[in-house]
């Protein structure tokens, strides 16, 4: 019997109860299909306010197709997206980058899932060489996979970097919210006012029932991305459900008190965790997500009672994500659990 | 200012009230993500109790999707997919069909929406000839894009065509349920028992927020399926949600009692206009559209209070379309407004 | 036994002995690869000398590719080409218009292959309509497939068409030679002139041994080609022999010389069959292509000697090729075996 | 002034007298186009007798498409391959794999060129995660980029583990004769007998005016070949003369021949300037490649003369290539110029 919410992932967490309020009060007899119809135009609108003037926003369904449409809108498909190798979409999208978008990925080794220019640097090679990919977009991922952030001055740093060659800063903010949140920024502190030029905007790790936005920076990006998305099977019919609740994600900064929640346990879990001897926290928590390495046989007698994913299974690491319906009690139950766990383990070792 | 409820597309509707209570029933708590969870599989059982042991089906967000992701499932790149020149697939998907399949679409002019095997058999040429792509699916449209239904022996004979030619037979089922309750049949009557090898099944047209169903009736063509789902970008993380509204649909006859509401709201319509002088129902009302032509400048001025579409600029065809929340009401008060302009029209011109 | 010298295709000739001398006199020591050689700069200006000073030509390996890289040149995926039914790039590319390009053949039924405005008007809806492919590119195959021609007018008046609609105009010239030695005009005259904005420019039917060239007509579509044309794999390493192989056919009018021949002796065989009762022309012979239906029967008995194809098996329409190096004798022969065979069928029948 | 046959590449060589004169021999009237031709019917022939039985040879323009359209026949989009970090179709063939086959490649760092089972065995993850791309060939270069080969028990490893997997071994081998001469071994021996289920066997290298061919060894997998041939725009009209060159490189041991001499040119060149002060050959020199470091600013002096790459731009690694008619007095000349270029070079820094 596992308990009714573990740290596996964020997306197991259901719907928050004020977005399926939001759901609930769009259904009302008919609307505009597509896109134009009046959520849309609000929501357009919110995603000005939280990321300037010219920021363009396009919904669509998944975080794998906000990656993947978004590339489409800022490369072509002979042309290449530097990324760490722990990147959502170099590992985790089944190929969708190389067969939609046609685009190949430069993988960067990195230890914390960040990039830095130093690390992009030996990438941006053999520009103008019709044998290579053309090195187009720099993608980061905030906050990370691992859990860790980048500091705005440090994006601001990839997007001159990138600028500077031609290419394009990507910022895949599944978790954006939870970056900006922990970093006590505005969400257009870590994307545009940092340079990026293209933004995956997650909502369904946040609270939503589904849904997320491809928010381009960069008025001219925004030409062909009608028929990318169209083309790319991402255009919703019943379009203001997915914009109601973003609506009220953004609205009334929903984002953030979800956000600063989830990671508000994981600090929680983090702190409760390494106190435990034999247990060691691997990356540092600075969004809703902990990785550690447990004593030999610990995470196996946990997965019993609570759902977790080993992240690396040659060294065993463990990642256990909060979310925005992650309780205090869920976490220092669980805590306990690994404290109990460990300490039998290292009896029975010792 | 437009009625609350027009005839523009049934998916200018929003979500059916048991529909939209399964959503929230399926809100407690945490459960797996991608589809392991306690919804999907239950909601898989469904699809084998409609469309025989076994069926086998896969979610995914929109139509456009639904036939793509089974086109991959049937066919490689190389092959092709014989459809009626007015199927969604080859004129409303932007191109998706040939973007992310690969696949060339090989139309038919049809006077009604439906193939025939005659209509189809000069599309089956060139077999083996390296030059040509090879035809491998037909595709037909259930109930069609102009309001039409096929019988369950019509499907029998185009699944008996393409089987002889080694091909395979493709139900887009966006409006299945209508097709189905306007035949008084089950759904596996007009899909498995005719010898369909698979089925795009359309729930957001009939009551759903978002979802459509791949069912895929040969067990070895699943094979391949989760792979094709994902890298597609159809693979929705928080799928209990997809799930119970499919749920909802299935369970409890509810895709028939709205589908026949649907249906017979366009019956009704049908019925009023068609004793208005100088008004031609165009097409067999057998589902839940109608398809008329006006006299010159009456869907213009009717466009000023009823949100619907003109089907075709050079005839000036309309297309009506009912949906599961039409009311008596909307409908009677739509025809009168027809019969009005149409009386005045007729007036001035006479 | 079959004739040396049949009528089947023109790219059942071989290699004409000024092309193979021109191979040969390549043949020194060592050249830069993929095209920084020597022969190709010298080709470039012999391309630019034929279409005019903006022309910039890269050459491939065969016609498809000819037409697809082009088309990638020209358009993005989710746009579409207006063809002929019967273009080479709609029937006989196994699809990697699609499938490569990821663009949607729009095909018009015409009755000798050529597009008109008229007929292409049809075709030129749903701009800005998401949901729909976007016309983008007319291409027209000069000569045509059936052995027609365009006059110049006829191609700028499509070329008008094309760019009155923000759209590009592709001439599919696999035997534009033919076409140019027929109608008596430069090479520039039906293209650059014309309005076109990229040719695909034959060699192999004309007498290479291997070798198209996509001839692109405006300076700011040549930007992306060479990624393009190496992403298509269609960067040959040896360039040297495929551009002295054009250089021998530019320079010297070795293009005209054998097109002229070949539509000579297309002339010369149509004359003769037409006075043969029994036998009918059915399009006009106008460059190096003589289409005709025969009495039954009488194409398989001339196939035991003569090797040609049957182009439409419905009719039984027969298609006979000249070539370069067809020779008075041949022609003769066969028109007289035509004669014997036809004469032999209508007694038989009569 | 550079010298007339320097060590670029064993593709700034030009064709082999031998060739060219089998396509003089082959360009005798007409020969039916696409392969139906006496002269494809007999190198298939030629190549059952080199690569056994169960081969089946299909023939195409270049090494790019060789690779690409193999891998299009061993596995579909959503599923991977494992090569060397340095593999051609990692590094040089624009991103053609991914955009033309949909295929992810997994990477791997070498030390030498060369996979082992060990560097393999960490990219053999997730089988049946449908969120990862699938693991399903490994593809070695033999000889490989770098100059260094693989023995045939070390193909053969890893052949195995690719089957223990429900994998497949692809051979690039674009230079695959100079392996085999150099191991002394038949061409099967290092490819059917190990284990390989596909090799691109490569002829423009060894002295074709251009071709290659995919061979696949296991039957099934060429069914689909002619089709993906052919959309993959690779299907030469003209073929017989193609067919002819590869007719002459393998019928009468010219494969052999002209690979051991560009092998033992490499050799001779190598032992040369290991012997110069300052020099240092990075790779050990197995086929016809030399790997060196040269004291600073000697490369680019060498290049005023010689034409050769740099390798690796942050290291000043140098290759040089020998092949089929590089002459002793062209590695004579050229080992002394770097022994007086490094004594300058090394005097200079004294």
């Amino acid at each position: 019997m596992t308990a009714a919410r573990g740290f596996a992932s964020d997306n197991y967490a259901g719907v928050h109860s004020e977005v399926l309020a939001a759901i609930e009060a769009a259904n009302v007899d008919h609307a505009v299909s597509y896109g134009a119809d009046e959520w849309t135009a609000r929501v357009e609108e919110r995603f000005r306010e939280h990321f300037g003037e010219q920021a363009r926003a396009f919904l669509v369904f998944n975080g794998t197709a906000a990656n993947v449409v978004a590339l489409r809108a800022l490369a072509q498909p002979y042309e290449a997206v530097v990324c760490a190798e722990t990147a959502h979409l170099n590992v985790d999208e089944c190929g969708a980058p190389e067969f939609i978008a046609g685009m190949k990925t430069l993988p960067v080794a990195t230890p914390d899932g960040k990039l830095t220019p130093d690390l992009v640097a030996p990438r941006l090679i053999r520009f103008g060489d019709e044998h290579a990919v053309q090195p187009k977009v720099i993608s980061i991922t905030q906050s990370t996979e691992v859990g860790t952030l980048y500091q705005p001055e440090e994006i601001a740093a990839l997007a001159e970097q990138a600028h500077a060659h031609g290419m394009l800063l990507h910022v895949d903010g599944s978790r954006l919210a939870n970056a900006a949140a922990s970093l006590g920024t505005s969400l257009r502190a870590i994307t545009t006012d940092a340079g990026a030029d293209a933004v995956s905007f997650g909502g369904t790790k946040n609270g939503l029932l589904l849904g997320e936005a491809v928010v381009l920076l960069r008025p001219e990006l925004g030409e062909r991305m009608p028929f990318l998305r169209k083309q790319s099977m991402q255009l919703a019919s019943k379009m203001r459900f997915v914009a109601a609740q973003f609506e009220a994600l953004l609205a009334d900064d929903l984002w953030l008190r979800s956000a600063a929640h989830a990671n508000a346990m994981a600090t929680r879990l983090a702190a409760a965790v390494a106190k435990v001897p034999g247990v060691r926290v691997t990356q540092a928590v600075e969004a809703n997500g902990v990785f550690a390495i447990l004593p030999p046989g610990v995470a196996q007698r946990l997965q019993a009672g609570w759902r977790f994913y080993t992240w690396n299974e040659s060294t065993g690491e463990v990642r256990w994500m909060c979310s925005w319906d992650t309780r205090p009690e869920d976490v220092d139950g669980f805590a306990a659990a690994v404290a109990e766990e460990a300490g039998l383990a290292l009896r029975a070792a010792g």
